[in-house]
């Protein structure tokens, strides 16, 4: 059965991305690149990035494990508009999620069909509406909630995640994009069911009890 | 050498009292006793808030063998006043530290001496002169910077900490004292030394690097 998974980088002191973050200076904020770099630097996140067959980790196996179960398992991406737009340049005319992409936004484009299969499809209905269509086109796989902070929290607040999974880096980023900006709700009850420490990472992956 | 230590239970929303604390209804805020659930019930915190020999843990062997280190090194502990307000009237004439702790105060009191070895002293010159003076009275053990949140958050900017040890549990304040309340410095630098997931908390050590 489908899992909805919420996967994301955050730093100690709460944010997904740092300050003045925008597509034209710093795609994820000043401090952000930082904050990616654990993943950047693996093997199986440049094979997914590149669409191509992952090779041999050898320098982080715990997080290439993490990884690239994680990205074997996904058949379809739910991220916020931010993310699409800061992301949009950088990622090029071949975007590293080689898979149908929701975009949930309240100012919605048309459809964007990229090269090596990525889809993009824009929701105006909400993120509920969003995850139900990723679930739909991922088929036997999971679906992937990728951020950022607003969109992965508000999944979170609709009880419409299975899995969260946080990349916690143990560096300040001092402000930027927070990972819960609205106060969350108490009642939300996880558990941890996995916790890694790696290179500059340490991978924890929460269950949401239903 | 002693080593400074700033150790406190998180949420995952970043709080480390929930909201509505104060002396007389929730000492630790709404849902704090939940955030500090997984250490009241180890034998090793019962053994240090009584004062007596820790006995044989058999719950929670993690957590034990990570709080019995902290406890057995620790000579000294430093606290915010918000911290000693609320928490004196719960812990009564003995209260659990069994050692000086210094209470960073702009509103100074005379010094308290209690049962069982903890002697209150306030210091209204800062949290640098607090460390200060539990370095002094520690000998050659450990300072504990034990909380709230400004204290340790500070203690951080300063560059007082030798060691940030955070209890991760997987449960949603919704507001309260957060750890980080205000601009954390992107320049200090950690590295995750340890990381146990153990029953219902996920502990992380920092070094910080100087």
């Amino acid at each position: 059965m489908t899992q909805v998974i919420a996967d994301i980088s955050v730093s100690l002191d709460g944010f997904v991305a740092g300050p003045d973050d925008g597509p034209d200076r710093h795609p994820l904020g000043i401090g952000g690149e930082r904050l990616h770099r654990w993943l950047f630097d693996l093997e199986s996140w440049q094979a997914q990035a590149d669409g191509r067959e992952r090779g041999e980790e050898r320098e982080h196996p715990t997080s290439a494990d993490i990884m690239g179960d994680f990205f074997a398992r996904t058949g379809a991406a739910v991220i916020g508009r931010r993310m699409f737009d800061h992301g949009e340049k950088a990622w090029g005319d071949e975007p590293p999620f080689h898979m149908p992409v929701f975009v949930v936004t309240h100012r919605p484009l048309p459809p964007r069909r990229m090269s090596g299969g990525t889809d993009f499809e824009f929701v105006d209905e909400g993120v509920a509406a969003a995850v139900r269509r990723a679930i739909a086109a991922a088929g036997s796989k999971d679906v992937a909630v990728m951020g950022g902070g607003r969109v992965i929290s508000s999944c979170l607040a609709a009880g419409l995640l299975d899995e969260l999974r946080l990349h916690v880096v143990p560096m300040l980023l001092g402000g930027g994009v927070p990972l819960f900006a609205r106060p969350t709700d108490p009642s939300i009850m996880l558990a941890t069911a996995r916790v890694e420490l790696s290179s500059g990472v340490t991978h924890i992956v929460h269950r949401v009890i239903k």
